[in-house]
């Protein structure tokens, strides 16, 4: 079920009427269909891996974690939609006796459509064909077409073939879910009338493209982007008297984890000035090994991005070499130290994501430079604080709240726990909205509120009917009311 | 406190260091304020409704209803943020036992910064100055700057005065609230940096032409417009052979309403082909005097919209007159007649909006004729459906429910109740977002999401502490728990 045998126009049209009868169907049959997919992919997981490896250089043990981990996501949003808040049901009564006269409105969320999908290259399972975004969208009755990347290709179209035939042997319309690539194809994907929502997860010049073309149609959609984040970590000078070899440590860990691709990866770690961390996170750093990267293109891209970093008058190499050829080679880790003062001189070129295993030491001589540095961080997904308890944090932690969708304490970011409290975004270029993109609240994306006045019981859906048959948590007259 | 005063970058800054003030401060703190600027509206409402009388020609009666309707408006809001759910704070305990380990996780709603509000023509209190733009964004801890309608500037600066008075009076931060005017500063605020979110009422074009401002600054931001709306009535055989009488009485009552300047004004209606109801609503209309306009600009667009109607061949005036001066003598109802036949052959011309007193009627041949018309009305705020119960009209309503936001049996769509489950919103034209901008959930709208990731207690919002200290419903490893 790809462009190579129908167009994009049959697709959209396919999924277009999928859409209608997945949003008709009852929440019990959609959770069945995305466990199904999840089984599915759990009894292919050793086919899966291997493609995915000889495609990604990621490794089997990750790879077959992340497998696991994106069943475990299809089923936790057969959970969310099973416990049925998701729909927000809210009723309020009529009251002829107010002024004017209150009719009955009961309002619930409604699925949006055809949406479509553009896959990560560096989750090739949990952020792609049947990752986060497809999940959550066809949780909520909306028909998906995923646009493949083209880094992992031959994974994309097994992985879509299983997810297509699980989806059929469990009685999900036809159409319901496609695969499609070719950047020109997702291209025309952005702009077709019939897609209602398009689901990023990628480079900010290639997810800024995207975003603009479909906020410039002539009817806007919502584009819900992920495109870059520097994931700044602070250190406090408690923190590094206390545990400078944990924190060494646990950096150069996070840092390199994935060969430095993932999108939480800590690239800027602000610490005291006067300090012998560079020397500590350099020896943490120096026995990991290189590791080659997902395309070859991103490869290459790797050195341009250290060179430019070490071409800043003031930024030194504590450990690694710029000069390195990750594409030959594997990409080898490269941590650079310079000053707050320096980024303040160099914010474009200094606060840049660069792709790999390497990260910025940023010293700061007191907290008002901290602040103002932090000031000039775009949003990010994460933000991180190592302090000791008894320091007073709170307008740290603030600051830190403003720049980023999620704070940790004492912890390192590029884990990303699937589960209701997750919030996967944050301010631009983190993501180009105010939703998250992993965990049970990534569904709102996905749904429009309808509101029904005074409509015969017959024809609402079964959240809104008075007797609550699908015994779901609803508002009542401003009323939160548990089953 | 207006750009008289104040450069516009100064009143950002002060709306900045205002809204982190307001973003700290207890729910029952920022209710007080809502509560004593609704209190401040009642107080001065007769003074507020002779100016709104003299600059909108809306009439002593309706404007007094509409100050009690936004003073009413505040106070849902103070009960909605003291109720507490608005902040959806989830929290996940840490789970060391799983693979990989779970840390605790705390999700919370947080303020989103500076909102730039543009007042509507049409409701000088209820979509102006104190409006539900203004007042859900200063509920969530937002501060807020709003652009005055030119066509009742005198009404909004004495608005603003009382709002910062009152807000002043309550204890609330300098700088939370300002009011600057003209349109080259309203331009200049939505591309002000400090300003992270827009809500706006108003045309297509002038809305459109904001998002675009909005969508396209270095750090996109979301811009919440209600732009435009036709709000279909679909009239079935049986329930025209039943109640034309009351249809027609009804439906000259509601596009007539405020001379057709409500944004739910029923602007198309479909009824069965060959029947007299055109001349029923024609009766109905005959006598319903001229009212002058909202502003001259206005009234010279009636006419003008109502001849472009009158062109089309196939497009029959069975009530009124096109060549009227609405500017000199007020604007006169005018009901249009034609077929979904005749609609189909100039979707561009007939499906437009028309701001007056004027209606057009739309005779529909069959089920399948209706559905391919309906399939070309633009997205809609209402979509109205007048049935006789037996009748299956869930096609309909389905059909129905995906071009509007809200759908009404039986009624008419120009009264909008304030209350949990309303829906103000639909697909583009109608908004711009998956929103509503009237009614409890408007607050989402200027709310960013952020976890907290194994944070102290000390640190956290009150909502998110383990022993509840706000009594809030809160999501709890994944269960909805009551307070």
């Amino acid at each position: 079920m790809t462009t190579a045998t129908l167009s994009l126009s049959e697709l959209t049209a396919a999924a277009t009427q999928a859409a209608t009868i997945s949003a008709a169907a009852p929440d019990a049959e959609r959770a069945a269909w995305l466990t199904a997919v999840a089984d599915a992919l759990d009894a292919n997981a050793a086919e899966l891996v291997d493609i995915a490896d000889s495609e990604t250089s990621l490794g089997a043990p990750r790879l077959t974690g992340e497998v696991a981990r994106t069943s475990g996501q299809l089923r936790l949003f057969a959970r969310v939609i099973t416990e049925g808040s998701y729909l927000e049901a809210i009723i309020d009564h009529a009251d002829p006796a107010s002024t004017p006269p209150k009719p009955d409105l009961r309002r619930i969320l409604r699925p949006i459509g055809p949406v479509a999908v553009f896959s990560a290259s560096n989750f090739p399972f949990a952020f792609s064909v049947a990752g986060g975004d497809t999940a959550s969208a066809l949780a909520v009755g909306c028909s998906v077409i995923v646009k493949a990347h083209s880094g992992h290709l031959r994974l994309s179209e097994r992985t879509a073939e299983i997810v297509a035939d699980a989806l059929g042997a469990a009685g999900a319309p036809e159409g319901l879910f496609a695969l499609v690539s070719g950047r020109e194809v997702g291209t025309a994907l952005v702009q077709d009338p019939a897609i209602k929502a398009v689901g990023f997860t990628g480079s900010i010049p290639g997810g800024r493209a995207l975003f603009d073309l479909a906020t410039s149609r002539p009817d806007p959609i919502p584009f819900y982007g992920e495109l870059g984040s520097l994931n700044p970590v602070v250190i406090t000078a408690a923190a590094l008297a206390e545990r400078s070899g944990q924190l060494a440590a646990g950096l150069a860990g996070s840092f390199t984890l994935g060969a430095g691709q993932f999108c939480t990866k800590p690239g800027l770690v602000f610490i005291p000035a006067g300090t012998s961390f560079a020397a500590e996170v350099a020896e943490a750093s120096k026995d990991k090994p290189a590791v080659g990267m997902l395309t070859s293109r991103i490869a290459e891209a790797y050195p341009d991005g250290l060179r430019s970093f070490a071409s800043v008058p003031g930024v030194d190499v504590v450990s690694g070499s710029v000069d390195q050829d990750a594409a030959a080679n594997g990409a080898a880790p490269v941590v650079f130290s310079t000053s707050a003062a320096k980024v303040l001189e160099n914010p474009e070129q200094l606060l840049e994501e660069c792709f790999g295993p390497t990260t910025m030491l940023i010293e700061y001589t007191d907290q008002a430079e901290l602040s103002a540095v932090l000031a000039k961080v775009p949003g990010s997904l994460t933000a991180t604080l190592h302090a000791q308890s008894g320091e007073d944090i709170t307008a740290l932690v603030e600051q830190l709240s403003g720049l980023a969708g999620r704070v940790l304490f004492d912890g390192w970011p590029t884990g990303v726990a699937v589960n209701w409290a997750q919030q996967h975004g944050g301010p631009y270029p983190a993501t180009t909205s105010l939703f998250t993109s992993v965990g049970a609240t990534a569904v709102r994306r996905f749904q429009r509120p309808v509101a029904y006045q005074d409509a015969p019981e017959t024809v609402l859906h079964p959240a809104l009917h008075e007797a609550n048959p699908l015994r779901i948590p609803r508002r009542v007259d401003g009323e939160l009311v548990l089953p």
